[in-house]
């Protein structure tokens, strides 16, 4: 089997933004698609891995794209792993048009936990036999890799929401594409008109939060194009005086999600 | 070209809620992906009528799902016009698997208005031509007809969200399926657990809401496993008292969606 599954995909209308334009979480979830289709063809697809107790977390996404495609293009969500080391791999994806033009590239970073302990697995020692064939460090992902976000401020808090049905996935928690709806969604429309629009997105998913836990969002401007976000979660407790089930003092909160986002 | 669009599907691992099964809002969307597609191919998509200054607009839809189809499944979402009348034309789905077996069906309600008056066309007069080779009452869909849904009491508020980015589709409204999230929202993670599933679901969608409008969602419960849901919004005023820029008096409120569920 190669080492690259190229995925045809229409961008439909219905999954467009009100620009015409493919929408980001359409993308995200693309990407995640097609890596889990690459993956379970190979034989450590999520499923192949839940029969032995173990499961890909996605650690870190790095979306940049130099534009968007829009309604009815033609386009290849192509996706191949770069490198795999002791504790995750890298797997890089390219968006592609017909004429073979680079509309964006993306790159992610997984880890192999065993499901009931949480702990990550020994990629090179577990299933390192099962990855060498389609290591692909060659091809080439010409963006930058992730970079670091530093904690935000508890003043940075613009936003808190309630987790409910449709933000749960097939791993039981809040889904990784999701947490990018919710972020997109704290910049206002003009942030996206005129021809604007998110060049590139990193998120480093920290923890993982579930159905009902009460979710704060952080927000701090780098410049005017600039701008990292932080997602938290309240603490449940038994017994608050308030009786809301949450500990509603921010420091009792955990770091969910942090995200770098660049407009252009 | 035949009456019916057959739209091959695979049940991608993302677009699954948390018990494995496709996702409902993804299902909406393929189903109006199916019928922007099968209009488009036949020439009088959104794209050709914005062409002459028209567009489609979605007036009812009703999906019932005799069970929904789990991860990786192949499906077809096929789709064909039932009728044309004068205002409106009837366009259904069915939702069918592999072997034959059909999950479900659908029924929608589509009126063609004038972008800039919002008044509706006379389909007959204006593109009758065009549907007539494609009309195919003969197609059995075997699901109910949309009932009426009467008016909720201002009591049965339990909900209020602001629109944002995401809720925008390319028509520069609130998407039609957006909706559907934020009505299944509304009910708690037990309503679709141990095998529960929504069965049924109808909306009638009776105007339009935009970025930034106040929604009001509220909630009426028929039986255990019926109800009704109706979503507001808050007209903008130019100018009150509190400087919310919005009437906050529930009457001062118009109705954009009234919806019928049924669990099972």
């Amino acid at each position: 089997m190669q080492k690259v599954d190229r995925n045809p995909i229409i961008v439909d209308p219905f999954n467009t933004d009100f620009a015409k334009r493919w929408s980001w979480t359409t993308l995200g979830k693309a990407l995640l698609n097609a890596a889990e289709n690459h993956a379970k063809a190979r034989g450590f697809g999520m499923m192949n891995l839940n029969d032995v107790n173990y499961t890909w977390v996605l650690s870190r996404l790095a979306i940049e794209m130099e534009e968007m495609p829009t309604v009815y293009e033609k386009i290849e969500v192509c996706t191949w792993i770069e490198n795999l080391y002791r504790l995750f791999t890298n797997r890089n994806f390219s968006i592609v048009g017909e004429d073979g033009k680079a509309y964006g590239y993306a790159r992610s970073v997984w880890a192999m936990i065993n499901y009931d302990t949480r702990q990550p697995a020994n990629l090179e020692g577990l299933e390192g036999e099962h990855f060498e064939p389609y290591l692909a460090p060659e091809i080439p992902c010409p963006i930058e890799k992730q970079g670091r976000v530093k904690p935000l401020n508890d003043d940075c808090l613009v936003k808190v929401i309630d987790t409910e049905y449709s933000d749960i996935d097939m791993n039981g928690h809040v889904n990784s594409i999701k947490y990018m709806e919710h972020i997109m969604d704290l910049f206002p429309m003009e942030a996206y008109e005129n021809g604007r629009n998110l060049k590139r997105m990193e998120i480093a998913y920290m923890a993982e939060s579930y159905y009902g836990d009460k979710l704060l969002l952080y927000k701090r401007e780098i410049d005017e194009n600039t701008f990292d976000v932080e997602v938290r979660k309240l603490r449940r407790v038994d017994n608050n005086a308030e009786g809301t089930g949450f500990d509603e003092c921010q420091q009792g909160s955990e770091t969910i999600v942090r995200s770098h986002l660049k407009f252009q």
